[in-house]
């Protein structure tokens, strides 16, 4: 996929400018033939995003490479202008960002499932019969009170939905190197930790103690007498946003997950709850105090992965009513995107690219009547990566210094 | 050029999906003055392919890079997914594929010229003044009969069409590296055979004594008294595209160059002669033994050669009255493109980027109404290097998982 320019940090200039990024999870889709072959934006009243198109430069965004499905690591990565082929979050981590754990340097996180095992050691079922969360959290809760700490190393167990939990090792000189112990198929034992570099032997041993005694104490479980652990990791290192693009950047999210991914990348990220109203109701309270807001919206992205066309139409239908409210603040930059498109028909995250609407007195010739990916195939930001758009966002809000004498 | 993902491989995943890549040859065209400024795509009656379009994603394609012309084989290199600016298909093993020849691994092949020297060695006439394909092909044969073998190295020649042969050298311990022979332009002598590394020494070394036995043979011929070689080259090492894209891939094709190509992709490569019409035909009935097809028509990149508009329209005519009987088989994804454009104007390959029509259940959005180069201008798919062809099509055949948690 094209780069970035190099050392675009060396072009960063201040300025009053205030950007914002509203991503829709999910936004982009694809024509379902039981729907006139409209994509659900198509489909969509959307009065005040046509309007706002009209006068907008519009395109596609790539989010990760030709015809690449991304997970919402990737896709956000890309976002905020670093290159999700090189930077990786890991599964454990996004799994600890999920349940809203707030990780320190170092810690080492994992995914992890009860799961059934029989008398041989086997697993036979990966999910322990899907397990209730509150059975869930009462097994962590039991796990937990009984092993705090292996040779110095903090053990931190949190809860997720039905089987799920996260594990989250805090100590020093653990490495994240470590293969899953998850067999990712029933019929198979699990493996055994095992450290792929020197670095992680600690880790690796830390781990099988643990295993050992939290086996023990679930072994009479009826169903959940088993611990699946894969994705262990640390928060990548990464050049803080506010370092690369000069700005003080704010996070409104109400999902753990984004709000967690922000926050790796240094975001403020302030507790927001209910739904998009209650965000643009942040927004508005933090104006003054930040210059760049990130602003996600979930909604898109569930209707998309349930296959749910009807819903997905309506959750865009109710995001176009707070346009209004976020141009009244006169952001100097609007960007409206998602991370990657959720096409209902698809019921899953897919490789097509995302549409995006650029709004700035700076933008460009708008080419289109309606923000749908039709309009944007033809538009004047043409098809570029994900990973381009800071970089027009900065320089729309005037935040770029010109390249070379 | 923008690259695709590094490790596509490792996405990749088993389906029964099946595609078809059918590939019209110098497909795209220019505007040409003598025909109302349309392209030879936009004067052509072509209404099955219009029908497609229509229920297509459409855009344009670029061979190598900006401005670049391919020959057949960068042109093809880059269908198949691979990068054409690093992987290289010598002259020799091209003009040997040319003429059906099975290349072994380390076989040596050269392009060969008969040619006219006059009595100090200089060469006057570079293709012997065009002697017939029977002149060419007897020589060929007075040679063969009398040179077989030079230490150790088998000497194998192929006559092709005129005064062009194949030269092949089978043994041990052969490199490729040797200059041309060729000056490739008149009033001086031939270079004499010259290694370039010392793995090629041995190569040099049969060369000359094949050089000398051969043109004692041919010296007292009235044209033919000389021979020209250049192209020196060995079949690449390259990843099976069967190992790196998990299919079964068979090419349909009846000029033995772009079977050949295909074979060094390990491409099954049955025979077929006729027509297109026979293609199809095979294409049906190999149908349920393969689930990648690259179907290969060569008449449009004759015409666009010969200069000739109305024929190029005529052959663009022809072939889109087999589109209902592919479409018929029910493939997963049907992409119609070229390897490179040769417009009519300029009689020749050009750097044009190529019209491409994507058709799956998942394509995106349709936005044309024929298949023209002014319609993929705008198209859902905007411009992209060819190499990345073989991921949207992955994609689309839902063959490729999703990448990042």
């Amino acid at each position: 996929m094209a780069e970035v320019l190099e050392n675009l940090k060396s072009l960063v200039k201040k300025a009053e400018s205030k950007m914002v990024l509203l991503v829709a999870d999910g936004l982009g889709g694809i024509p379902h033939p039981d729907f006139g072959y409209r994509t659900e934006l198509e489909a969509a009243q959307t009065p005040h995003l046509d309007e706002l198109a009209k006068k907008s430069a519009l395109g596609l965004m790539t989010p990760v490479n030709y015809g690449i499905t991304p997970g919402s690591g990737p896709g956000h990565i890309g976002l905020f202008g670093y290159n999700p082929e090189e930077l990786t979050i890991g599964r454990g981590v996004l799994e600890a960002l999920g349940v809203g754990f707030h990780l320190q340097a170092g810690d080492v996180a994992a995914r992890a499932n009860f799961a059934t095992r029989d008398e041989r050691g086997i697993i036979v079922d990966r999910r322990a019969g899907r397990i209730s969360t509150e059975e869930c959290a009462r097994l962590v809760e039991k796990i937990s009170q009984e092993v705090k700490e292996i040779e110095g190393v903090e053990i931190i167990l949190r809860p997720g939905m039905e089987h799920r939990f996260v594990l989250i090792l805090r100590g020093e000189g653990l490495g994240e190197k470590v293969k899953d112990t998850d067999p990712q198929k029933e019929g198979f034992p699990p493996y055994e930790p095992q450290a792929l570099d020197a670095a992680s032997e600690k880790t690796s041993r830390v781990l099988k103690l643990f295993l050992e005694k939290a086996n023990q104490i679930i072994k009479e479980e009826p169903k959940a007498n088993a611990i699946l652990l894969r994705g262990f990791s640390q928060s990548p290192h990464l050049e803080k946003f506010s370092e690369r693009y000069g700005v003080k950047p704010l996070a409104i999210a109400i999902y753990p997950m984004y709000k967690g991914i922000a926050r790796l990348f240094g975001f403020d990220t302030p507790e927001v709850s209910g739904d998009f109203q209650d965000e643009v109701k942040l927004l508005r309270d933090k104006w003054f105090d930040y210059d760049f807001f990130f602003l996600h919206y979930k909604d898109t992205d569930k209707a998309g992965e349930d296959g749910d066309f009807k819903k997905k139409v309506d959750r865009i239908e109710y995001l176009d009513q707070f346009i209004p409210q976020i141009l009244a603040l006169n952001p100097d930059v609007l960007v409206i995107t998602g991370d990657h498109s959720t096409p209902t028909l698809l019921h899953s995250h897919s490789w097509h690219p995302s549409p995006v609407l650029l709004y700035s007195k700076y933008a460009g010739s708008s080419t289109g009547l309606r923000f749908t990916e039709r309009e944007c195939a033809h538009g004047y930001l043409g098809q570029f990566p994900a990973r381009a758009l800071m970089s027009l966002m900065l320089a729309n809000a005037l935040r770029l210094g010109k390249f070379g004498a």
